[in-house]
């Protein structure tokens, strides 16, 4: 699969995302924001960025922390997170900056681009989307739902997933039932899929590794579940571009 | 189609459904119980039955009143109803007498059978599945979620999916939460799908002539999202036979 480095500049950081581009022709293609877990850019969202590609998108998975860093210490994620969530500005600065990046890109259809993003990378997405960024689709996954941006939902002018665990102690049933209720006022095109027996991360294959099962585990099964869905939406936005003016 | 009535004792009643058969082939074939709204086995179950069909499956359209009746006067079918709901075994008995009818049909596949639902009809799938029916898969579309029959749900031996508004008047967030707790307990596989701004009766093209736009609506859009992960959940559960000893 043929991926060059792409850096940007976001929220006064030196980003350094990976594109992957699809096979056959010059485009236009339509293109797919990746935005990685709270670590940042690492094997995981690179891998689903390539695997897009391979399904004719054009694929940036983006950089979150700067300089393409991949944070290891759980310290050190909750203080970049911390700082993030206080301030959501900061977090669609980030997004919004990746979102151009792609859109500068030779061969992407600007009128057929999605976002979607892995936990704090689903936070990602829906806040480009809170943004009022142009993007038909807005997928997280195992995401934050971020209520604080709730209010701006009236923004949104695409459509949004989230596929979740059931049983993820990070998203309650509360935070489900704000994200719902928010939704609902804005009147969004919106979906949430619920998987029984499912808790945090399960579409990463390497999330057993943390060791703490009850909150951190792949579902293969719950994994193809939402990757389904995303496809699925994507045939709905994604599939034909809409006519120019 | 081919389609021909299939008569079946149930409940007491002489039961009066119509069975599609798939073109190609003697089978055998997965089979798909195909369990009517309130008012009865109308157009709507018997046209999703033949889309089955046309699909592969075997699909058997279930009756509900007996007799093939469909109720027209929503006081018969309120009254209809609520003998039911107070007697789960009832709905359990009629769901039963379509599952032994499908199975005494040759060139169905026992191993391979789901059961599916609509509005009442979607009670009447989860209900043969808490009875410990053999079926791979129960879906419910803007389904009765029978939170009396949770506690039977250590009984559901396939997986689960339900469909439904978000906007449903008659599926609150109360029910919704009863659901889940109830499936989690018993450690079913289970999905809910939500879909923003969509009310009961969405998968039917004459849910508005009953007038009600903010109860009863047709959505094409949800309607095929929920039809597509239907055909999902068969996929992985229908597609190919489990070995026989």
């Amino acid at each position: 699969m043929q991926s060059e480095t792409v850096t940007y500049e976001a929220d006064g950081l030196s980003m350094k995302g990976r594109l992957f581009r699809p096979r056959g022709g010059a485009g236009p293609h339509p293109g797919v924001l990746v935005f990685p877990e709270a670590p940042g850019l690492g094997e995981h969202p690179l891998s689903q960025a390539e695997r897009l590609a391979g399904l004719g998108y054009m694929a940036l998975a983006c950089d979150l922390h700067g300089d393409g860093r991949v944070l290891g210490e759980m310290e050190k994620i909750m203080a970049a997170l911390g700082a993030l969530i206080q301030a959501p500005a900061r977090i669609r600065a980030r997004a919004g900056g990746a979102l151009d990046a792609l859109l500068a890109q030779p061969g992407v259809d600007a009128a057929r681009i999605a976002a979607i993003g892995y936990c704090f990378g689903g936070t990602m997405a829906l806040e480009l989307a809170c943004a009022g960024a142009p993007i038909a689709a807005a997928v997280g996954f195992h995401s934050g739902l971020a209520p604080v941006t709730i209010a701006d939902a009236g923004a949104i002018s695409g459509k949004v997933l989230v596929c979740l665990g059931a049983d993820d102690p990070m998203i309650t049933l509360e935070h489900r039932a704000a994200f719902e209720a928010g939704m609902r006022m804005a009147g969004v095109d919106w979906q949430m899929h619920l998987y029984g027996g499912v808790v945090h991360g399960f579409t990463n294959p390497k999330a057993d590794a943390a060791g703490r099962p009850d909150i951190l585990r792949y579902d293969a099964r719950a994994a193809a579940r939402a990757w389904k869905a995303m496809i699925g939406l994507f045939d709905e936005t994604l599939a034909t571009s809409a006519p120019r003016p």
